[in-house]
């Protein structure tokens, strides 16, 4: 790579959840070798400031605009990347990029683009509390702004009925406090009052936070914007271990094949 | 930690999909403490051989017994390592580890027992690809071993109903030829046959072989026990792209309020 004529790149970049030690090798080197990081703000803030790396914070909800910037850098012969937190394929930054991408100039095609996966929240916060997502499962972003409501409540009501385990993106922001009510009420009717349902906030930094209750008993106000929410299938059990929250919870990896599949 | 009170631990550890590079900082430091690895053969041997680490290799479906192993060997003052290709969550030794706990000796419980995540085969072969797994999706685990096929079908059906992409794992084995013939069959007729279907085989490995489709031009013989399955939802778009494969898939964040939801 020559000063006249700079290769630039784009990585999407997954940054884990949140503590260093779940960043991936692969990762860090790219951080080390970019010129720019451009995403949301607390995320770009999560890479250390170098000299010969310029950070490029944007707020939340302009993601194209910001998948734009990158390519407009690459384009120029700038390192790029655009960082997100856990995984950039699940909820995050990947599909933004390739949005923009084929909106977007013709050239940017021929840019050299990858994308460097990381340990989502849903994985992160599986694994503290045990393994709730052992079985088949799904995930959902239970934000409206990209998706009617009513998409949302069929999915809840189809993942019910095929008895996946459950993994909740975005459950709650101050723009929407209602629509998380609204899922608990269609999960209550769908799954019963018993069917455990898990709240892991912040996993891995210092501001973790980790419940266990029934639907019966969740409230909305478990969960804020930076809460992952899990639902068991009904096979999901709850047994009583040596972490700090008393138990673990677990989703066997065998169904009986007798009674439950119509 | 002396050596007349041997504080042993089980670390349920997620290796990543294959590269050392998407290997956690976590799960290294953790390998380097433990004086055991309990594992399926091919994956104790990703773990070097050094002093004082005795590798337990076992073989395929003695996941409980392979368990039990492990906590037998916490109880009595090892520190032991099992682990998994991918992470521990999702279809692999974390729900293992958390039935044999269940069943086992009452004592167990009180073992210092944690699992440590890491980048799954699912989140490696989306990132490889684009970002087919964006937006709302489902992980399910082809083999009916554990559980009967119909449970498997109706799964596949409301997956398609709720118009998820859709992730699979082991959907094939010597054991199993005819399965994911019928998991297509169901497929195309839930789905059509233009929707996009990607093999992801062995993902950040040499042997790493990737390639997208239509479900109509799918053939069961492109899948074999290392290869991971996505199909897109309807909204799954491919577009050319500067990759090796020479397109990327992605699936965009929204979803049109108009149509389709019924």
């Amino acid at each position: 790579m020559s000063a006249e004529q700079p290769e630039g790149w784009v990585r999407i970049v997954g940054l884990g959840p949140g503590s260093e030690s779940l960043i991936t090798p692969e990762a860090s080197r790219v951080l080390e070798q970019a010129t720019d990081v451009v995403g949301y703000v607390p995320y770009v803030e999560r890479v250390a400031p170098r000299l010969g790396l310029t950070r490029h914070g944007s707020d939340n909800r302009e993601e194209i605009r910001r998948a734009e910037q990158a390519l407009e850098m690459a384009a120029a012969g700038r390192r790029v990347a655009v960082v997100s937190s856990g995984d950039p394929g699940v909820f995050a930054m990947g599909a933004a990029l390739f949005e923009a991408l084929e909106a977007g100039m013709p050239a940017w095609r021929a840019l050299d683009i990858q994308v460097l996966p990381g340990v989502s929240a849903m994985l992160a916060a599986s694994a503290r509390l045990g393994a709730p997502l052992g079985h088949d499962f799904c995930c959902i972003n239970l934000s409206d702004n990209l998706k009617p409501w009513a998409l949302i409540e069929k999915r809840l009501r189809l993942a019910a009925e095929a008895d996946f385990a459950m993994a909740f993106y975005n459950p709650r922001s101050r723009a929407r406090p209602a629509g998380f009510a609204r899922a608990l009420a269609v999960l209550r009717e769908a799954c019963g009052e018993a069917r455990p349902i898990m709240f892991a906030r912040a996993v891995s930094t210092p501001e973790e936070r980790l419940s266990v209750t029934t639907l019966g008993e969740a409230t909305p106000e478990m969960a804020d914007m930076r809460t992952l929410v899990m639902v068991g299938s009904s096979l999901t059990r709850r047994m009583p271990g040596a972490r700090s929250e008393g138990e673990w919870v677990y989703t066997p990896r065998s169904t009986p094949s007798w009674g439950a599949v119509s």
